[in-house]
Order: structure tokens, then C-alpha cells, then sequence
């Protein structure tokens, strides 16, 4: 096999990523600089000698604490559960959010033999406990899955009663047409519509 | 700057990838076995090692001579002329071609200031001179910049009285619907329509 064709191979184990567009990206970085190539292999292969896991929230970082649990200017008593680490990137971008989060590492997919102990849904439970939370926004996913978790989380965290249990609104992006939104989008904006 | 951001950075700099899917891929790639990272990295690193051009046809290769160029089997009466060395893959896969290939480097786009010198139209017209060709495809692309390398070829390739020059044919692809065909390639489908 040849360094092309094992690139290619390799490739092709990326997400969105098929025969095709893994050729096309293999011999474009051939007549990349050579300079280019050897930073973004050396990237990718000590990847994971340098991030871990927090070992409080889960999102990902280089040092003992992730940069959220780190900064002492955040909300410690409001809490967003996510599905991915990557999830806390777009919700802390959106700059409406000033609070903890709790990265679950998926969610519940039965299918795919994913069940509520694959989840840190043990760690989020003892993060209640332990904290001084007043709000839980659940992040997860508007799909089946994220659905099933948030449902999940709602009775896992039913015990504590001072604990306000909300969930990220689902609906008609903003710019959206209604006549280009799908019909479960459409149904869900309509059964969860907001007084005015 | 983290080891995430830094891959973000590379990462951005390949085609088609933005900040939403470099930074997919990366946390993609965190998450994944580290064992693939370490042969992706290397694989991307040392991939100029190991892969140069073909100083006959301009293909990558990594012997001496490129397999089209080593391969007894092949007609050497015929070469087909390409942009990018990629080309020649799609080429050799569509089974219907057995000749030689010559690998332009690009085409002619004097915008981005490539003129004739900075494509391998020196070494085309040499292999022409000391070969012996009946027939040479040019199969740059249908663009502006594919057709005006092309017609430069042509010109190039003029003094060869015993010469047939050939060019791709371009149009509606297999499968398509006039329906959906923009209407600059119908044009050239009907202009360069054949007889029944």
C-alpha cells in the first residue's frame, strides 16, 4: 500500500468524509508545504497527550481544572448539561450564558447500547448534591435521544426540590421561513408557543 | 493558545473547512482512539518523504517512475493531458483509458498569475518531440481556465502534422435531468451535439 493510499484510508475514518473527498484531501496536502504537514500530523497525534478530561465538569482541557470550573466569575449555582464538550463552545459563545456546565458524554440511545450508566449522570448527580445549584438547564439535543435523556435527568433529579429544572427552547430558528421548516420543528414550536 | 485551538488553526486551513467543521473534527478526534491519531499524524507528516513527482508524467509516486509510466502494458501511443495529478486516478478508474498521462500542474488562470511558464507545457511538448504519439487528450477541466489551456495546447502541439488532438467531451452527465443541467453546460451539450 502505498503513503497515499494508507492516508486515504485513514481519511476515510473521519466523519463526512468518503472515498472522494479523502483523495481530494490527501493529494491536496501533498502539494501542501511540507512545513504545514508536519505541524497538523504532530497536532494530531499528541493530541491526546496534552487534553484529559475535567475531572469536575468533563469538558476537555490542558490544565487540572477546565477553564469554566476555573473562573471564579462564574455563575456556581445555575448548571447547563450537555451532550458533548463541544456543546459548551457554542452555548458560551452565544454569550447569554454565564454558568457551570456538566458534559454527559452522549446520550441515551438503547439502539446503540448506550443506556443511562454510559452517561455521567452518577457525576451529575453528586455535582447536586454537593453544589449549591439553584437552576438546571438541560442542553441536551432536540432529537429522541437528547429527549429520552432530559427525561431521564428530570426524574434522576426529582429529589431535590428547591431545584428549578429547565430545558433549552426548541422551535423555528431565527431567519427561519416557516415553509422550509420541517413539520416536527413546526409542531413543537406550535405546542411549546410563548404568551405574548 | 491550547492544543485544541492550535489543531482548529491547522485544520482551518484545509479546503472546504470552516470554524464550525475544523472545530467539529477536532473534538472529533480528541475523542477518538489515540492509537489512529498517532498513524494519522505520522501519515500526514512524512507524507513528502515518501511521495514525489513522477519526472516523467508529473504523477506521485514513490519509486523511481510512477506505476502508468513503469507499466509495459499501457499504449504509449496515446497521453492524456490533465490539470492535477489526482485527475488521473478518476481517469484510470473509469476503465476505458490505457494510454499515458502528463500532469499539467494546474491551468492556465492569469488572474491568479498562473501563465503557460508555470505549468509543465515544456515537458509535454518535449515528450511529444522524442515519443511516439499518435494521440494526445487534453482533459483539463470545462472551465474558463481549463478551455484556455486547451486551446494553448493546441497551439503548442501545431506543429505535429501526424498529431491527433482530442478533447473530453463535455455535457449533460449520465443520470442528470435537463431539468436541473445549468444552462451554460446545455449549451455546450447542444453545440457540441453528435450525430445518431
Amino acid at each position: 500500500m502505498t503513503a497515499i493510499d494508507e492516508l486515504v484510508k485513514l481519511l476515510k475514518k473521519l466523519p463526512g468524509m468518503g472515498e472522494k473527498s479523502a483523495t481530494r484531501l490527501a493529494y491536496h496536502l501533498i502539494a501542501t508545504d511540507s512545513n504545514f504537514n508536519k505541524a497538523l500530523g504532530e497536532s494530531i497525534s499528541k493530541l491526546q497527550e496534552k487534553i484529559h478530561p475535567c475531572p469536575i465538569c468533563g469538558c476537555y482541557t490542558e490544565g487540572e481544572k477546565c477553564p469554566y470550573c476555573d473562573d471564579e466569575n462564574r455563575d456556581k449555582t445555575i448548571l447547563c448539561v450537555v451532550e458533548q464538550a463541544q456543546d459548551t463552545l457554542s452555548i458560551a459563545q452565544s454569550g447569554v450564558y454565564n454558568g457551570l456546565f456538566h458534559v454527559l458524554g452522549g446520550a441515551i440511545n438503547p439502539i446503540n447500547g448506550i443506556g443511562p450508566g454510559s452517561l455521567r449522570l452518577k457525576e451529575l448527580k453528586e455535582r447536586i448534591e454537593n453544589g449549591n445549584f439553584r437552576e438546571v438547564i438541560i442542553a441536551t439535543n432536540p432529537t429522541e435521544e437528547g429527549d429520552t435523556t432530559a427525561l431521564f435527568i428530570r426524574q434522576l433529579l426529582s429529589p431535590f426540590e428547591n431545584l428549578t429544572l429547565t430545558r433549552l427552547a426548541s422551535g423555528i430558528p431565527i431567519g427561519g421561513d416557516l415553509g422550509y421548516v420541517d413539520k416536527l420543528t413546526l409542531a413543537r414550536s406550535m405546542r411549546e408557543r410563548i404568551k405574548l
